[in-house]
């Protein structure tokens, strides 16, 4: 595997939660965001965020520090979730003027993508899904969020959408909610720029097994665009370091990104609340890279033994003597 | 909604778990089960099990008893998860004469229900799926379990499968895992008689909203082809008596039933473990019989108002005077 | 059970979470804060945030708007979670200095208690706990946090100080986790001033029975200083309206509530993201009175029977009637 | 740490389930078992389970396969769990008669218990809870509880009575629920002789960190008593090898087991459904004594380090280094 390590812009900065609105770190400006992930070595590409970084009048000055700190452009995660207007849905609103909006704001989006000399948007409608029981007419508005993919899908058939899926957060229930429901709405654009993006910590937290998602998104089409790493408690997405918890989920995962010949970015997407966010990316991105290596090492033949087999006492013998100890 | 009531028939007998693998109750004979459903007016339908109720030797007598009882066959059971011999799968198991018996099992169980007047087979492949990490090749089993499917499916076409997704249990991890997962297998068989069947606390346990879960598959194809009753905390599949916990879920369970033309049984699925079976599942068939009246008495202009504004204090409103004071 | 309804000030107001720092409605001052709780006429009382609502400086104004308003101060909560200093926590922080702001804040805020009227402390240290595995010295940590809630609770013995549990968030794990735990810290203290805070959510969310952790408080002591009233999918703090979700859990605790004489406040604790939290408390404020009216009318002969025989099909009979039909 | 390994003996034969009653595996004789357990060489010490091992005849049998085995007695688990007469509970049951029926089993488990050279009662009262809401008066049941427990304390003050706590299954809530739960109710019957069990995977389904539980079990009067081992997916029992899933969770358990100089056994508690339970326990044993080694070769200053400071970046690349790399 030859992997392409990045991260999420603001993942170096700061970040704040219900409690502390104000941020649990200083402010950084883009620029010194963009400094900060320059220092991390492997890093060669940045995702950027809709509103957060990108506007509508900023783009030549994020085209200069792309090329300033020799990062490339690896996606524009469009604002479907980070402003006030957005809190009864995006794609999904009940209201037509904000499921326009979401569509405008996105094909905006594509434009400075492609400015940037990008060619993904990794979309997560965080808003899109409901609250409350009897709050919503599931399939009207799971149609119109399908429209809504399938509208800016069909705006450059040369930039792919990935769809991030999540099954709650911000809201109690989630439209794209699993990496199957993803598929259900890739397939339903009918475009083949649809894809989606594994978030490890999202599928843990659908109890998916990481891995098996990727499997699944291999399956159904060789849908898997794009993957951000974390790691947390399962219940949650607590948005940890990667590696911090789950070693053999993780390790497993790498794997399959290897067996199923994923060629795209591997990108963090950490909220470091009480570290500092440099110093928690680069353990991030050096916990990628040990786990890449980690999982081009096992022998093939050792993995078609463990799949053929099936038996967990030989399988948990290796996996000890690869992580813990020679005995 | 003019509801068929039924209930798999080990409901009304006695159950085990793994530490009183004995049973927590007597057994009963089959004719004795039948004589039991019947006691409860409401119920017109039954559901049979592979092996447990239905053998090769068997469907004159069952035949005998469905018309003494006056009960219809809804549905038979295949056996893909009651005997030592599935321990490893059936439909995706690694040994391929067990994926082979898993068919042929399914198919005498076809026949066996047609012979007795039905056109339903459930298909619960509790079996398959995994329970360590690294223990399989998940694309290669994925296939091999549509495959089954799609085989039994071209046996006749006049019956249908339905497909009952769970996410765990009895192995950690499942292949048939959610609703939309279900729906990507059925796709995938190319088969129209194939179609899904929820289990309210299969739903819950996916954190799915099972009214939300009921409009998925209308949506996608109109796939809810039967239905599974009982209630739990969410975490376990308890396989409680209906409405024991989870009043409001069931509430808009049943209506979206109806919103979406539902015209399927209603069928019990609950362990009584430390209960008289009998009077689980009697209680249950009331609570269903009363979600089915009071959501008839929800009226549409209140649905669409709720639905189109979507403003939560009101639907609390709304519902508390429905259910707990008329303040 | 002679009810007395209040509710934490802010909840009236707008609230943000970690994608939408600046918040999801407008901001309110205090002083409109205190008018919208006004309008609610069950609510005679009003629990103010340390920092957010009361500071050094502001105690006489906000004697006037208790005063001007009619409402009684039910607790101050300090503010042990809300600010980036208490990041590392506060109780239970590594740095020393820490340590002693959290109990210098928690005096400040018992002298402003008593000054406005109040008798109550209701202690939210949120932030005390760990994130990581490897991250925290358990025993050290624990007896730094009982050593400052036994400080406090010495600073004056007519005040109460109630320990408001949590098993996670901010933290992805919490020191004071459990109804259970809260007890053992309270015994430490050897203070009889030490209760506990029941929150309705919290207490779902560490898979308690909110009338289970009712009995628990009553039996171990007479515990139960506080009630904080919420709902949410079990899984997490979702903090929604009061009876939205949980129809039978929260029935049996009011139930749990009289039975054990509990005669403090009942105080509503929401996050109103997408609502009015004007209209959001006042329907919780409809729905604690409610349930309140339908716990009393049960009949002491029928909670008896269901107690002493634990017959399940007949409790699920029983509120079947109560709550969804006569059938 | 000089670890003393030990199996409970049904975990190296086979297991069922509730959907295949019969077993997953051949039956074994108990002769058979303590041969099996004989073949893994760490192992010097078996627990019996009443009941299932331990009857009034054969205790002159036990003796002389103890011996013949080499094998200690580590505990006798008494049956309160694994017959139909304990579906409605054991020492918090309804019936008096049950009760004075678990405190009789328990009696005769702790002579059995001296008389094969043994000085320790591994408690687990699965059966004592409840499943319905409105199903049982929690602080009269507790009650019952707590007292049959003190009576069996007090019956010979020289053998330990261990309390494992699980918070649910079989039943959906259990009294004896969690760590803190369990130093309540050793703390109310006033007997030296009384502490508590953990079982890793309990812990973990109890939202606890299992090194917490051990920190906690020593800061309230170093009352862990015993160790019970095996893995799980955090959300239910499901009874895995050691260190299958939980890498890191384990290595800190096995570190805080050292770090409070517990001396007891080390005991193996594993439902080997689909794999043969001796070489499930064999793997257990492996892992068990590679996690030991590995978390006494971390230096105590590193620990003493990441203490102090509890930095996660750093804290994640020791563990890195440790685990997966040496980047």
């Amino acid at each position: 595997m030859k992997p392409k390590y990045a991260v999420i812009l603001s993942n170096v900065g700061s970040c704040s939660d219900r409690f502390v609105a104000d941020g649990y770190g200083p402010p950084y400006t883009i620029e010194e965001l963009f400094a900060r992930v320059a220092q991390i070595p492997q890093v060669t590409g940045v995702e950027l965020v809709g509103t957060w970084h990108v506007t509508e009048s900023n783009v030549a000055e994020l085209k200069g520090l792309l090329e300033h700190y020799e990062l490339q452009l690896v996606s524009i995660i469009p604002d479907h979730f980070g402003q006030m207007k957005w809190k009864h849905g995006s794609f999904a609103a009940k209201d037509p003027a904000m499921r326009n909006a979401a569509v405008a704001h996105t094909k905006e989006m594509i434009d400075a993508a492609v400015e940037l000399g990008g060619n993904l948007i990794s979309l997560w409608p965080g808003q899109d899904g409901y609250d409350y029981l009897f709050q919503a007419d599931y399939i009207q508005e799971r149609d119109w969020f399908a429209e809504g993919v399938k509208e800016v899908s069909r705006y450059r058939s040369d930039v792919r959408i990935s769809l991030e899926y999540k099954i709650k957060e911000p809201r109690t229930h989630s439209y794209l909610s699993t990496a199957a429901n993803a598929l259900l709405i890739a397939q339903e654009t009918g475009s083949d720029n649809v894809g989606v993006t594994i978030d490890f910590g999202h599928a843990l937290n659908a109890y998916e097994t990481p891995a098996d998602s990727v499997a699944l998104l291999k399956k159904y089409g060789n849908k898997l665009f794009h993957v951000h790493m974390n790691d947390n408690y399962r219940h949650w997405d607590d948005d940890m370091i990667v590696g911090s918890v789950h070693t053999i989920e993780t390790l497993e995962f790498f794997y399959w990104l290897k067996r199923t010949q994923y060629d795209g970015w591997l990108s963090i997407d950490q909220y470091p609340y009480r570290e500092d966010g440099l110093e928690a990316v680069r353990e991030g991105v050096n916990a990628m890279e040990a786990f890449v290596k980690l999982a081009d090492s096992i022998p093939e033949e050792q993995i078609e033994r463990m799949f053929r087999h099936g038996n967990s006492p030989e399988i948990t013998a290796y996996l000890r003597k690869l992580l813990v100890s020679s005995i």
